[in-house]
């Protein structure tokens, strides 16, 4: 069965890989995908989201959001991880496209009220213009099938801070408001993805089965890899995002658990997520007050990426 | 060689098995004991400490110490977890002795002071005494020999709220004050504790070994071990407090890390120990202010058990 989907998103080079798998895998209606600063500046995400899927041959809506965080200011974007044109500075092509005249949220609300309960989001970014949709219609929560969070951490410690990940940490504020809201939601956040390293093997085989988008995708992995290579000492990246898309359509390839997320908006944990399992007591209820949703909390890391890479070689 | 302690304490099921390691074991030599509200409040601490000395035949100084967090209201003791009077709601004996007249903090300083550089603090309660004695006296960081903290949890999560440990939670306010001032710290949290369960079979071995106080430790592990069975499915308990003084002797049975502590002191992950690493680098360069401690990442749980009961036997 096939899977409609907005794709909300901050490409990236993770990004990138996991648009790839937007436009290319059988199983997913790609509706659109809505665009959010993070690894990059909301311009250059949007620029890099219309590449993406013109390298792929598509004509998919992209609509621009959120260029900062609700309330916190924002960190400068990570050109050290990303590049800064976000896929790892190669040379790319000019983008023959525009972006949709709306923006994020009215596009989200829109896409998703043409086809109520159908339309899964799968957002992968900073939590901006999920939270900006929930503003402009509250009701959205009972219209989307499912949303499907890249973010978090439960025990797996966090990469920008010790505790946070970061897009939960590049806007706190909105992940609380998305993560509380009460619609159906999976967070898919280091616990999973940590488990999964894209292997420069895998790659090859990605780069040598998508024309010129396996070229962009294997030339920003080079630059991303190397980041990996010094920072963790790992040879391969971590796809999170693709791993979002990769508990859509093969959840069994991961453990959840379900229970009740909060979100640390400030002091020494800001951008933690916090996780109370279902029926386990504390010192205090507030911890198991919010929606109940499912967080993953291990992967088969090793699945993932086979998934990965049979789906685009 | 001997270790000159003053055991800081809130007793206390596992307070009492670690208490009468201290008064047993030949390596360590104990100076005194400071109380505190926590598993107990700061009376019944005190009566307890002053009780167990009293049962193993020894006389030890005991001075009381804060009955109260630095600033956040008390929540009330857990009555469920430890018993009303912190021994499993068994019948005691009567106390014959009292409590030194000197405060917990001006008796650390004393103490201290009369021997620079020998003392190690055993901490295994909320930390306001040591708070304290560190406002009397900040030059006791380089008087002491070192301090170690039964408390935290760095990837664990935690066992009052999913993230904060209990000793850090009822006090987090002297929590960060005492973990990042600058003496040579250990933190033994429940990434090491929770891998050590005190099985019957060995509590059955200490309570043959140790008269009328091995009845007191049997009994109350009794009623402890039901809270345990209930909330979380073990057969037998952690011993927490002893764990801090298995480290004092046995350090080779743990893993640690070396790295900055910082304490959530508010919101949703108020009680969190949050640990980065040495040299880790963060989006920001907060985390890693503090001063080096070292943190226990886990344990021979087996190995801690049956030191515990070899000692106690």
């Amino acid at each position: 069965m096939s899977e409609a989907i907005i794709f909300d998103t901050d490409p990236g080079v993770d990004d990138a890989q996991a648009i790839a798998i937007a436009l290319r895998h059988p199983d997913i209606e790609l509706l659109g995908m809505t665009t959010t600063f993070g690894n990059v500046d909301a311009d250059t995400a949007t620029h890099n989201a219309l590449l993406l899927a013109e390298l792929a041959g598509h004509e998919i809506p992209v609509a621009q959001g959120a260029a900062a965080p609700m309330v916190k200011p924002r960190h400068p974007a990570p050109a050290h991880i990303h590049g800064a044109n976000g896929l790892g500075d190669i040379a790319l092509p000019a983008v023959q496209g525009r972006a949709d005249p709306r923006d994020a949220a009215r596009f989200i609300v829109d896409t998703v009220n043409a086809r109520p309960g159908e339309v899964t989001l799968v957002a992968v970014g900073p939590l901006g213009n999920l939270a900006a949709a929930l503003q402009l219609e509250p009701a959205l929560i009972d219209r989307v099938k499912r949303v499907v969070v890249m973010g978090g951490s439960i025990r797996e410690g966090g990469n920008v801070t010790p505790v946070a990940e970061a897009n939960i940490f590049n806007d706190p504020h909105a992940a609380r408001r998305v993560l509380t809201a009460g619609w159906p939601l999976t967070l898919v956040g280091l616990d999973a993805t940590h488990r999964c390293v894209l292997d420069p093997a895998r790659m090859a085989r990605i780069a040598a089965g998508q024309g010129r988008l396996g070229e962009v995708l294997a030339d920003s992995y080079a630059f991303y890899r190397d980041f990996y290579r010094e920072m963790l000492g790992i040879d391969g990246c971590c796809p999170h995002d693709s791993c979002a898309l990769a508990w859509l359509l093969r959840p069994e390839l991961f453990t959840t658990a379900r229970g009740h997320l909060t979100v640390a908006t400030e002091g020494e944990a800001e951008g933690q997520t916090v996780f109370a399992p279902e029926n386990r007591g504390y010192i205090e209820p507030r911890w198991s007050r919010t929606p109940l949703v499912d967080v993953c909390l291990g992967a088969d890391g090793e699945g993932v990426v086979e998934w990965i890479a049979e789906t685009l070689a």
